[in-house]
């Protein structure tokens, strides 16, 4: 079955339209097709090969949300017409511990939604660029929200989940202090999640513009963290810090507000590192780096269900399938609050 | 009261003999004949200026042990002839939060046995390489081992407590694989402690000769850490890496050896920075790097009675005090197994 997509055929060249074929729903397989897609910072890593291992045609897109239109024979759990979404993980083993544990995201075999080998054509995972995918059932999520919200639900597959997972690890609640370093795609959700959870949030941000901005998102306190008194306001106080920061920056400012036994989680990875941490930040108040890496299956539903109890979406802009090479211009300025849904109705025109 | 000691008048200087004052036992003091007292690598450290703030004159040594040779009147805990030890902590406030959860070795106001603030003259502590200390009761240690083995028990009040500190607040035991970096005077404990605790021990060290002693200490397996095999048989395997190495080294190559949600714990804080950790290893397995500073002083006393239980001592060369230069250039050039003990009786002649 062919359906229309966006992708690029190399890294140096911009996304365009293209034809990619989808398997037939086997036994439990569902067959979905797609409303909105996330754009996530990483859908341009990989498909601008600034990343190792890119395989073309990239079609992006891991933060997909639509209604169900097929299901295979042994499929109990979804039916036609149901609103769906797919993340960031369409297969893994479903046999060590990690799957056992609905971790498959630290899976071994973990088959991300994109770029990742399978039998299909083309050999590798082609993303939520396009009209419709086909996923075992046990990757698929059941949204709850109303349909109206449902292009805002769409950046929970991967932005909610990756701020989610490690906020419920590191169990924020409340009573809790909870820093949340940068104010983007990742960090929205995380202070819009951290305050529903009951944790006093404190957004940290470089620019002083998004000072309101965080305020309105649920952050009780935001800091600018280029402000060292505004910093130092807040030395040894925070019980956990949600880092979504990937660009290279000094760990150090912030271990220090960190209490006793207090974990500051890094969720983004720079392409060249940090500047080393001061191991006596971590040895002095027997503090912790960590990092987490999106969520496994059955947190993502839970996410989701929180989200719909709680009516958190994420905050977005809506854009066309041809606007996505601008919206990428866009993103790597920090110019969108806080992050593109293609509608993929647009893909059919 | 006047007690002779081991001391140096200046950085750039060698150690030397020399007079100090002891304050009288005040209600809540324990004076202490001191017997035995280890030599840690932070002595040398501290006494020669390579950290900032040394106070002249120095007197080095946290690792005390000896007999309770007179007790303030409220003091309820000892007697004269006791056997007992002080570690690296000779007061804190005794009313924040560290302090009332035994942690008093992250109290903020946390006086350490040498080099740090007292009324007592000349206006900061100074410590074991002497014959006499007076210590308020809270922080003296109760030593249940054989007297025979005093000597051997000295560095168990530092080398000792901060390796026993970190196994037990990541709870390694019985069903664990646990990692130890480094067989020094710390690491050659951890092997000792992690092995009682009934976990599975790996050392690692850069150096074939420790081959045999490290599995003499008790490890179950030794790898030689530069050899890449070796490394990569354990890959992905533990649950807990204790890395005892101030020196910088390659954190990645033993964060790829932890399972995930496994930790990494550093004791030693190296003069330069180890070289950035790969934040991609952290993120894959959920992994962690922390710290951790000695040990509270209920948990020392745990630890010390843990190791009268299992028969634990360091392993150690006892030396005269006069041939304390001596040691720290061999300490240096990693000459010791594994742990140099001053005999204080030598302070006399």
């Amino acid at each position: 079955m062919t359906t229309k997509a966006y992708g690029a055929h190399a890294g140096n060249q911009p996304l365009e339209p293209m034809d990619i074929a989808r398997r037939a729903p086997g036994p439990h397989d569902v067959q979905i097709d797609i409303a909105y897609c996330g754009v996530c910072h990483s859908d341009i890593h990989q498909v601008r090969s600034e990343w190792a291992g890119t395989r073309y045609p990239c079609v992006p897109g891991h933060e997909i949300v639509g209604r169900v239109s097929a299901v295979g024979a042994h499929v109990a759990g979804f039916r036609t017409g149901d609103l769906v979404g797919v993340g960031c993980i369409v297969d893994s083993c479903r046999h060590c511990a990690d799957c056992g544990e609905g971790l498959e995201n630290y899976c071994d075999h973990m088959i991300g939604t994109y770029n990742f080998p399978t039998d299909d054509a083309p050999g590798h995972t082609l993303g939520g660029y396009s009209q419709r995918i086909v996923v075992h059932e046990h990757y698929v999520l059941r949204i709850r929200h109303p349909e109206a919200q449902l292009a805002a639900v769409a950046p929970l597959l991967c932005a909610g989940i990756t701020t989610y997972s490690p906020l419920r690890h590191w169990k924020v609640g409340p009573g809790h202090k909870v820093g949340v370093v940068g104010i983007g795609g990742l960090g929205h959700m995380g202070i819009k999640l951290a305050h529903a959870m009951g944790a006093h949030v404190v957004a940290f941000t470089t620019s002083e513009p998004k000072r309101e901005a965080a305020r309105t998102l649920g952050a009780d306190e935001v800091v600018v963290s280029r402000d060292a008194d505004e910093m130092a306001a807040h030395a040894r106080s925070l019980d956990f810090i949600l880092n979504t920061v990937a660009a290279p920056h000094d760990l150090d400012a912030f271990f220090a507000l960190l209490k006793r036994d207090g974990t500051m989680t890094l969720v983004g990875a720079p392409a060249t590192p940090h500047p080393s941490p001061e191991v006596f930040n971590l040895i002095m108040k027997r503090r912790s780096l960590a990092g987490s890496m999106i969520g496994g299956i059955p947190e993502t539903q839970e996410m989701l269900d929180f989200c719909a109890e709680h009516g958190i979406v994420a905050d977005i802009e809506l854009i066309r399938a041809d606007q996505i090479n601008e919206a990428y211009e866009r993103m790597i300025k920090g110019d969108v609050k806080y992050r593109f849904v293609i509608d993929n109705a647009s893909l059919a025109a």
